[in-house]
């Protein structure tokens, strides 16, 4: 089966789009604002509602990107037979899917959420390096038939971050470059990149240079974050940019897609 | 109502144990041992086959714990009703339920975590500091009448977080005491803190030192893993123990739950 950054490219060859679609499905009784619209909603089934608003928004913007990333924390509660329609849709439209799902754990409990991920029938999730374990968590996903892809958090764009991932060094060295540096090294498939506030250029261009120039750069924080995609676009090809509530909660999803495709397309981002 | 602590009080007095038994229900399909019993498998429904063994080990081994920790790995695919099955019974037993779920995200993310969390019922959740966000996400957890606990994964005892917690240092302070410094700044409930190889009582102690002496400490990989439970002991009082596989899979989990009970009590284990 093919690796997970040739599935990006063999699907960025039909779309020509770096945008990735997040699906953060919130319920009515979740909050104010930014929730699934009444037509979705099936007031028996939470979980029918948020599927039913995922695979709605697949089908009004997959022409438009080349990925869909769900977030766990609002894809919580999702049975395998949930994520396996999510993930067969997203497929079957010609894009990738993503379960951000910021993985960390040992041993079994790492091999047991790969078991289910796997099953899930997601092409890749994200990681979460503070408990290490990278190397083995690599290992585990590209192991058998179906390759699952591991994107590493490295550098994220919330302010707290700035003490815990810039000023916090290994012998001297920012702890993003030393993941970085082990996402080369234990060939996991990519980095999480904040693209907002405190993260900058140069910063961004140190990750690439440690990581390598062939792994996929995930960046959030595009759209209601503020990010600038101008920023990651500058630091080298390969990056795919996230778009999710200026997207889902659009009044138009397909053509909000296509807004961001041609802003990130004019600014020459592109998979090599 | 009451705070996780309290909570954790209340279920001490009746109990007498500082007992948790981890909950890790893995389907036949998943590994070639250590899997659920055939008696409580369905084979149309992998959830009911996970929840059944599940309650089969509260009702088995909830007279020798104080608390359940399901591992989010295990349960992957739950829905809200099956997280409330277990937590419901888990609370009738007179015991605390803790989801073993590793937190960390951001803003929306964070919030829409909580809101599931909440609402499956549990009284503690664990959460990785990488992101920071430690004060948001518990002043969320703690808001409202219903108190989630938060507890920091400080120092875990996998061989590689030597080089990602220790070795790792902001401003020349490793960083798992630069995490215990903040679950007490920013009142988190406890800290997960490893038992094995090498974390050493020193170790422990300055966690308790930084953290306060009122922190619960949730301590992993005793049994199966080897862990050292007189380690945690010495290190002075509040301590929660795990055991997962070694009373799960054991062919009598109440059994091997008082041997445990028994066990840590005679090293003079205790809450106060």
């Amino acid at each position: 089966m093919l690796s997970f950054r040739e599935k990006i490219l063999e699907s960025y060859r039909k779309k020509n789009s770096v945008l990735c679609v997040g699906l953060d499905p919130a319920l009515p009784s979740q909050r104010k604002s930014n929730v699934i619209p009444s037509k979705y909603l099936d007031e028996r089934n939470e979980n029918k509602s948020r599927l039913n608003f995922c695979l709605s928004l697949v089908e009004a913007t997959s022409k438009y990107c080349v990925a869909f990333k769900p977030n766990q924390q609002y894809v919580a509660g999702f049975t395998l037979e949930d994520h396996r329609k999510l993930t067969t849709a997203i497929r079957a439209a010609g894009c990738v899917s993503i379960l951000d799902y910021k993985l960390n754990d040992i041993g079994d409990s790492i091999e047991s959420a790969v078991f289910h991920i796997k099953r899930w029938g997601y092409d890749a999730i994200t990681f979460n390096p503070f408990l290490g374990n990278i190397e083995s968590t690599v290992n585990l996903a590209h192991s058998g038939d179906q390759k699952l892809g591991i994107i590493v958090l490295t550098l994220t764009s919330n302010p707290e971050t700035v003490r815990y991932q810039k000023e916090t060094k290994l012998n001297g060295k920012p702890i993003y470059l030393v993941v970085a540096e082990d996402v080369r090294r234990y060939e996991a498939d990519g980095c999480v990149v904040g693209a907002t506030g405190h993260v900058t250029v140069d910063e961004i261009k140190a990750i690439r240079n440690a990581a390598g120039s062939d792994k996929i750069f995930l960046v959030p924080g595009v759209g209601t974050q503020k990010g600038d995609p101008q920023k990651v676009v500058e630091s080298g090809g390969n990056v795919l940019i996230n778009v999710s509530r200026d997207v889902d909660y659009s009044e138009s999803p397909g053509e909000k897609a296509k807004e961001y495709t041609e802003l990130f397309r004019s600014l020459g981002a592109k998979f090599t």
